[in-house]
């Protein structure tokens, strides 16, 4: 399977050389939902359906399966539409180890699904402790498969404040287990810029990381045109976000902002390439909490789902 | 309980103005226990003493139970040595959802035993997911209190990349709460400089951060002299050290890098204040794996992490 395509890639122990690419993988993916919409699963308590929440008690494990069932459903109703989820553990790991549990069983149950699966968690640290969070996340394999990891995603948000050398654990397991990153370059909140916005020898502190995303993501990505490691910017800076394209020629960029936030079609739309690939764009509240917007009103919260979901697919599409 | 001492706090809603802060109780239990000695709790199975790791099986759930097993022995052996413990979250989340059940099992068992924790978790993002993350970690209290939390920590390391606005939800909690924060300032490997040492109209990035510590801690610390709101500043960079303890000095400073990442008690010394106070010094494989190590052989792995210990205590008495 497209050894001859790693000619380029490092000469690191115990790669699976045979691995399809992350890049490689979600390009085969957007390609063929022919969207590239991300649906963001980040489950809040007030916000459940009625018949979902109504279903479970309030104990940590009920809430846990609650979300569970929640996540499921809506897997269920979008996994024919979008390439990818992005499950957001920080609202998991609010009900504690239940939750923990909840959200290993989301990850899996997308995986059977075919759905591609970016874990938000924004891990980051140094040397041994770096390459303990990449072990935990990084890898859909089934147990017992090189490519097993424990939370089972293919891709994995991490936080750059450390260092560069503080990815290099993170590059060499995606390029072990055919696995993807999503480093932070420019977040979509109003202060982003307190750190990412600062001026460096090599434009600003966002811009600097996002070129050495790109010597990153080429390192990695063989003959594949974009490699694992990938760039988060927001929508909500689309200026900056049309530089970071330009920057990161070989490196996928997950898109958040959209739609709550206020980043529009618009505004997205300059972070794909001239083929309209190349980006990821993020819908979570727009989305899974769809039955609490008028305009979704449908005979099932499910339903809703979806047709925001279809809204959000020909809203990028125009 | 010292609610005279939160005159100068916020004026925010849900406050537990009745709850001491993190800072005094830091200071507290270092002043009881003559030392600022952090003994962390980093478990990797290939390390365990061979009592520990023949005792159980290789599955996921066998290996965290292991951890669970080494670190309550660690806990116990160091209890009435050391103010305060640091789990490594990765180490236990590289075992899934099994390894976040064995740690908060180890946090809820260092608070029985009259131990302060910091987990060390390092997490960061935008507004509700921050405040969610927030909600996971920070408190230390049993069910039901208002300074319960599902993780059950007195502390939280934070990654402050996203920007200032995203630490505020985690100073509200650790206001709420009575818990505190440890905001990464400057870290203590080779290439921590990648970010963190990038100029500003402040100084480095890791300057203006710790300038943004220090108004955080002094906003919510009342009369108590050191806040909630602390800073991770490494021992290996103690020329930058020292400049952290002038810049920050409500700000307890946590000090990793200790030992076996080559810092020296003289250079861990600069980060306290004339008082000795301020800083506390965590040591992670040095005490942990102390079995290892030919100068503290003795007749259990307990005895060697309790004497390497005492030894850690006294080199930074000196």
């Amino acid at each position: 399977m497209m050894a001859e395509e790693s000619a380029l890639a490092p000469t690191d122990k115990n790669v699976a050389q045979s691995m399809i690419g992350f890049g490689k993988r979600l390009e085969i993916a957007v390609r063929e939902k022919k969207n590239p919409v991300c649906v963001g699963l980040d489950p809040r308590i007030g916000s459940l359906p009625d018949v979902i929440r109504s279903a479970f008690g309030d104990s940590a494990t009920d809430q846990a399966a609650a979300f569970e069932k929640f996540c499921v459903e809506i897997l269920d109703a979008v996994c024919d539409l979008v390439p990818i989820v992005k499950p957001q553990a920080a609202f998991f790991e609010e009900l504690g180890p239940a939750g923990c549990v909840a959200l290993e069983r989301v990850v899996r149950y997308a995986t059977q699904l075919g759905l591609l699966v970016v874990m938000d968690a924004k891990r980051g640290d140094i040397g041994t402790t770096a390459a303990a969070y990449a072990n935990a996340y990084l890898g859909s394999g089934p147990v017992g498969a090189p490519n097993y990891s424990p939370w089972g995603a293919d891709a994995l948000t991490v936080n750059p404040f450390l260092g560069a050398d503080t990815l290099e654990p993170f590059g060499e397991r995606c390029y072990s287990t055919g696995s993807g990153l999503f480093v932070l370059v420019k977040t979509s909140n109003p202060g982003s810029g307190f750190v990412q916005d600062i001026a460096t020898e090599n434009g600003s502190i966002a811009e600097s990381i996002a070129i050495h995303v790109q010597t990153e993501t080429d390192r990695y990505r063989g003959s594949d045109h974009f490699g694992p490691i990938g760039a988060v910017v927001g929508a909500t800076y689309p200026e900056q976000l049309a530089k970071m394209r330009a920057l990161m020629p070989n490196a996928w960029i997950l898109i958040p902002g959209y739609g709550a936030q206020g980043g529009s079609a618009q505004s997205v739309r300059v972070g794909m390439d001239e083929q309209g690939l190349g980006a990821i764009v993020n819908n979570s509240r727009g989305i899974i909490f769809a039955h609490q917007q008028l305009r979704f009103q449908a005979s099932t919260w499910t339903r809703s789902v979806r047709d925001a979901t279809s809204a959000m697919i020909e809203d990028l599409a125009v």
